[in-house]
């Protein structure tokens, strides 16, 4: 075990009577005790309502969730806890920038540019803007090796285009995306970029006044912290413009039998009683990150994915998406002739834990003509000892795939 | 302490020097050790992603999601697990039915029934529906003690009824609701009721084929459960007519570049990683609840809101609102010429939490022609002791301004 693994209580277990060999932090991270403890602490000593407690433990519960914002801001370099709207994920703070942003302000003749490779929670609410504004929906065209073009990126965006919206990672093709060069040749045309974040926050270190970009979307429980909390980032002044989405208590200023009016930002996007463990966990996570420190998270990736990429080109008939260098820790392939479940589930018989299937990349599938295919990824948990764990899994797979076969 | 309440670790601290006593319960209900364990297990040890994953830790992590989901039907007696939908809290559910079934579904002519003692959560998102649709939004008239004549009520409800929406329990006043009835009168008339059961669902046993209600929405927190989950029930049929409010992962069957199709229910509206800890620990909260037996929670309740309305109306200048029998467990109150914020303070200094302000009621305060009250709240952890505590500290609070004002 590396020297962060023995942070996460649940990588000392056995599975199928093997080591757990977990390579599948793309999908979920895993939680340090750091994270745990922190969430239990909470239940255990000041769990309460926040914001309109005037008793002791309601201030405790409401220091650490307006602490854990500032924790947020912090960590992707936000000028104000403002601009941080917790979420219940990437995919939720993504609707509210479609339906809350583009849906008022695009109309027809406008078109939203967005990358095949984007997850479907980067995509259907496109899809779904384009149908209810009028707005035409336009698609980069990756290169061979799933990486962007930079100059005919730049050349797709043109004066028409309101809204571009990329993931900054790949979480198929480990991709990592030039959304700085990007932010700015959008806003050369008046446009603005949304960045999926999920697989870029975690793992390096994100700053959101450097890339310039107007909107970034990320979930907790893909670094290290708890399941159903994420954030919204949004410039101030397009937060203030946007209309809440959801209406209920804690969001409201004035509320009259037919009118109502909102809270300032960034309570206006928090309706109801708020995901307030899921913010303390959060916090702890970010602490926990801070502590590794994110460059460190960045570079353990990076060397992992080019160590994975070496050896397992070492397997015969095992064919790697995505670019072969500068990459993040996502590694997916197929080995030729085992469908990518079978290899899933050889490998879990071993301890292993990859996924498999389309990766919520549908359209990224077909224009990678494959149904399907595995997938392992990384982080600082793991180390090259996993990867060779990885490789023999697989070397396993093919000999009995090959045996079956004969 | 009573039996219960050695269930709940937070209840064993001092605040201020003194035993705390909790009762601000319908803000949000404390957790047991059971609940606390189930979360604290699901990352030590199965922490995953679900549904697609082949792997075991991703079984086990479906398994506890999906089960909990049939934990949560088996609670509110649904015919199908198909129509318990997960969501952020009470709030998201409101506002999935506002967006999802009534605006597509309303228009001018048409009338929305709520009531002025609704919560803002089962309020604005109504406010907006009348805005965006052209529905007229009505309120019924509440009696000077805080019930509905159910004559009346029936009267309200005419042909151009296409929506009630109502709390089964008021948040300020305790006020049971006559839903079962009200909604036979709306069927009649060929409109649909919501069912607001934050308040309910954790006190008393909800039946919704005893209800015949149309939705039911309410959140985990209040209920012994975790933060950041809650659930909307909805018929099948309705559900299956609706179009889903958030899109991305795990909600869709098949995505093409311009076209999307979605999952059977209830998944069609879970998009993006669900709740998977918030999920295991509203499992075990029913169990929990289920094992007290929902007849005892609510004979509890009642016993303790009685217990407390006599105990409190010794307390002279003392003001309770709401009706005087047959309410649950929630008794508001202001203490003549202090202000309910200072009545807080001072009962928190004396380690009692409740709760004041306008409890996201601000059309309610109105009603009652008050700016704010203080809110005892009470759950199963709670006893007659804690009402005495609090007797007490009123008798203090009264004391202390008293020689202030002197």
């Amino acid at each position: 075990m590396n020297r962060y693994a023995k942070d996460f209580p649940i990588l000392g277990q056995q599975v199928n009577g093997n080591p757990l060999v977990y390579l599948d932090s793309s999908a979920t991270s895993q939680k340090p005790f750091q994270v745990i403890e922190a969430v239990e602490t909470y239940y255990k000593q000041y769990n309460s309502n926040v914001h309109r407690g005037v008793h002791t433990l309601g201030s405790r519960a409401t220091d650490a969730y307006e602490g854990a914002r500032e924790k947020v801001r912090r960590l992707i370099n936000a000028e104000s806890t403002q601009e941080i709207v917790y979420t219940r994920g990437t995919t939720t703070a993504l609707n509210i920038v479609a339906s809350s942003y583009a849906c008022p302000r695009l109309g027809e003749g406008d078109e939203i540019l967005i990358s095949p490779s984007e997850h479907h929670s980067n995509l259907i609410p496109w899809q779904q803007v384009a149908k209810k504004t009028g707005a035409a929906l336009k698609y980069f065209t990756l290169e061979p090796d799933g990486t962007l073009d930079l100059e005919k990126a730049k050349q797709a965006i043109n004066e028409r285009t309101r809204l571009v919206a990329i993931a900054q990672v790949s979480n198929v093709l480990g991709t990592i995306f030039p959304v700085k060069e990007l932010a700015k040749a959008v806003h050369d045309r008046g446009g603005v970029i949304v960045v999926d974040g999920a697989q870029s926050v975690p793992h390096m270190k994100v700053d959101v006044r450097e890339l310039d970009c107007d909107f970034l979307a990320f979930s907790g429980h893909k670094m290290a912290g708890p399941t159903g909390i994420g954030v919204l980032y949004g410039k101030k002044e397009l937060l203030e413009a946007m209309e809440p989405v959801e209406f209920g208590g804690e969001m409201i200023d004035h509320v009259d039998l037919y009118e109502s009016t909102w809270k300032e930002l960034p309570w206006k996007f928090e309706g109801g009683t708020p995901l307030i463990a899921g913010a303390v966990g959060l916090g702890a996570a970010v602490d926990y990150l801070e502590q590794v420190g994110m460059d460190t998270v960045a570079e353990h990736d990076r060397k992992l994915a080019a160590y994975a990429v070496k050896r397992m080109e070492e397997v015969e008939g095992l064919n790697i998406y995505g670019p072969r260098e500068d990459r993040m820790g996502i590694v997916t392939f197929n080995i030729e002739g085992v469908h990518p479940h079978d290899v899933a589930t050889v490998l879990d018989a071993e301890g292993i834990a990859v996924r498999a299937g389309h990766h919520c990349c549908q359209p990224l599938m077909r224009w990678m003509e494959v149904a399907a295919t595995a997938r392992a990824s990384f982080y600082l948990y793991n180390d090259e000892a996993d990867i060779d764990r990885l490789v023999q899994g697989l070397q396993k797979t093919k000999e009995y795939f090959g045996n079956v076969l004969r």
